[in-house]
């Protein structure tokens, strides 16, 4: 059985908009994910990440098993309780940070142990712990576990790391605790090599996610070659499932990841840029810290629709030279109200059959907006 | 001319409750006035400072002619719409500041020279210079610019700074850029000796000042002392003008005061200690770091009626044990929301003439509440 329903209302050549129907709602796709690493879309409440129209968020496996503790989380009544979230979260599986945040790690075919970065107690991540874990939090949508390498590696190790991928997705397919509305998903690996991504795919679509996801990317490889790995893996996913590109991105990488048929987004870009006084917006980016903006009473973002749009970059950029907490919840808030709108440009774009030029004028605007921006 | 209003509309013994009508708004006394320091009330909306039921905030002179300069501010058209708060403002003096965090000091008959914490840069403040600063940032209640010596000092130190901050106080009046609607308040000095704040009190009640502040407390001497100190200098003061203790306080602090006829406070301790996971509550204080609090499933503030009295103290407490900014945004809005609830207690208990009843519970269920908590 699965648990829940994947619906495409509108197409638009490889793109598609549509609904995933989880338990706890339903997704607008195609759909960005806020990160919310511990228990919190970083320097936002969670009212106004709803408010801004996302409809999951992501919470990090690895980050919520070293602290507050899977168990703990489970005693508390699960992380949507727990940080008042009731809509749709998605778990990663934990592998990517185990390989880029915590120390001594060995990998071994049952799994991979590690130190915690936080405490430097030990712990052993294997596909069956992962799957518990996820349970235990409480989430939406459970990643299987993977293994990521890091980027460039030869084609022989990427090979063997797939593989592994491969395996683990088998293991991590037979310990999901399967619940009505509750989703699975794949990931399917193999580095920028066509030849792996083929079959890695054809693997784990024999398994029967509910969706799949592409990992392995936006890690360094640039965007030419993101996209090309995009559209070599794409004829392989089933069309009827759920398209995951994990961890991307910019906002030029998600419009042409939607194009090439991408369904689903995550990344901590909006909010880390935003605690460090990038802007996201309608007329492209913007450094609040320039000393351009000091005396710039212009609206962050003259063509958002969020209050948080409104806020006169003069007053933004003093509070990112004075090191204040506002300047971050201000900027964290418009960068995700930025995403969502995006995203909702592009469902808009597709579901009318005009994404050519909905993407035409999206970037136009960017363009224009930063000409003016350094014209300042 | 005075450009405002007080009035009393209740009194219980020495307490009394009013409003004082400014021209952007009526402050309701006694008043708690949140610390906006460099334009921000640190880590939280405006809408929700003003929610929680603050009338008026705080404005430091000192920080803003630094960051981003009164000339700066005037330009971007006044400290209200630079930091969207459409409410009063009162602005210190800056003299305070400039004597516990600027550098290299210079004292004299013409006023302070010092060098900037933040860049080195030097600069002069004098009555006349605060004054005009306090006109640019466009406040609605102006300080006049006092001399702060440490506590404790000898009393014939102490006269030497009272009678300056006396002849500082009567320039202070004169370069005072007098508007309808704004106020302007002296600022009584002498120490913890009865005798000089007589003398001041007495010369600063004949300048015609809108209003009395009690400065030089709460800087080291205890809670017996500032008392005996308030007690002392009241009498001096004007009945029907409003008066305000600076820097005060703890909700402690506040109740004895209102008790002695205090009128507005202000005080970075809700914020502050918010940003540090210290929580002031109907039920006392709670240290949010504490571990008994890593599974305590309670409302931080069971008879708090702010939707950030509601937050689980064990999500706190995952929060400020991660670091996270979000435990600084609810903590501080917690906090703000308690001090205001604390005012509205009080104004009601003069108001209905049963402060001692009002007192005694307020004190009761601090009492309970922290055995409560040190049982957990």
């Amino acid at each position: 059985m699965s648990g829940v329903t994947f619906e495409i209302i509108g197409r638009d050549g490889a793109a598609r908009t549509g609904k995933l129907w989880l338990g706890r709602g339903a997704v607008r796709t195609p759909a960005f994910m806020p990160v919310g690493t511990s228990g919190t879309v970083k320097a936002m409440f969670p009212g106004d990440v709803h408010a801004a129209g996302a409809d999951i968020i992501l919470g990090n496996t690895y980050h919520l098993m070293l602290r507050p503790g899977a168990e703990r989380l489970d005693r508390l009544g699960g992380l949507h309780k727990f940080m008042n979230w009731p809509h749709p979260i998605l778990t990663d599986s934990g592998g990517f940070q185990v390989m880029s945040l915590a120390g001594l790690r060995k990998l071994s075919e049952e799994g991979v142990r590690f130190r915690s970065h936080i405490n430097g107690s030990y712990h052993m991540l294997t596909p069956e712990k992962s799957m518990e874990i996820q349970h235990l939090i409480g989430s939406d949508i459970h990643m299987a576990l993977d293994q990521c390498i890091a980027w460039p590696a030869p084609e022989d190790e990427v090979e063997l790391a797939m593989e592994l991928s491969v395996r683990w997705a088998s293991r991590s397919k037979s310990a999901f605790r399967a619940l009505e509305g509750r989703a699975q998903f794949g990931i399917v690996q193999g580095g920028t090599y066509a030849r792996l991504r083929h079959r890695s795919a054809d693997s784990l679509v024999d398994m029967g996610f509910d969706g799949l996801a592409i990992g392995g990317l936006a890690v360094g490889e640039g965007q030419e070659l993101m996209l090309q790995t995009i559209e070599n893996t794409i004829p392989h996913l089933p069309d009827n499932k759920p398209r995951y590109l994990m961890g991307v991105g910019t906002p030029e990488d998600i419009v042409e990841a939607v194009w090439r048929g991408i369904d689903m987004f995550d990344c901590v870009m909006p909010t880390r840029s935003g605690r460090h006084g990038q802007a996201f917006t309608h007329q492209g980016r913007i450094n609040l810290k320039n000393a351009c903006h000091a005396e710039d009473e212009s609206p962050l973002d003259p063509m958002g629709n969020s209050s948080f749009s409104a806020v006169p970059r003069a007053y933004l950029h003093h509070l990112f030279r004075s090191g204040e907490i506002l300047g971050s919840m201000y900027l964290s808030a418009a960068n995700i109200s930025y995403y969502q709108d995006l995203m909702e440009t592009l469902r808009k774009g597709i579901s009318e059959g005009c994404l050519a030029q909905t993407v035409t004028k999206i970037k136009c605007d960017w363009r224009e907006g930063e000409a003016k921006n350094k014209a300042i």
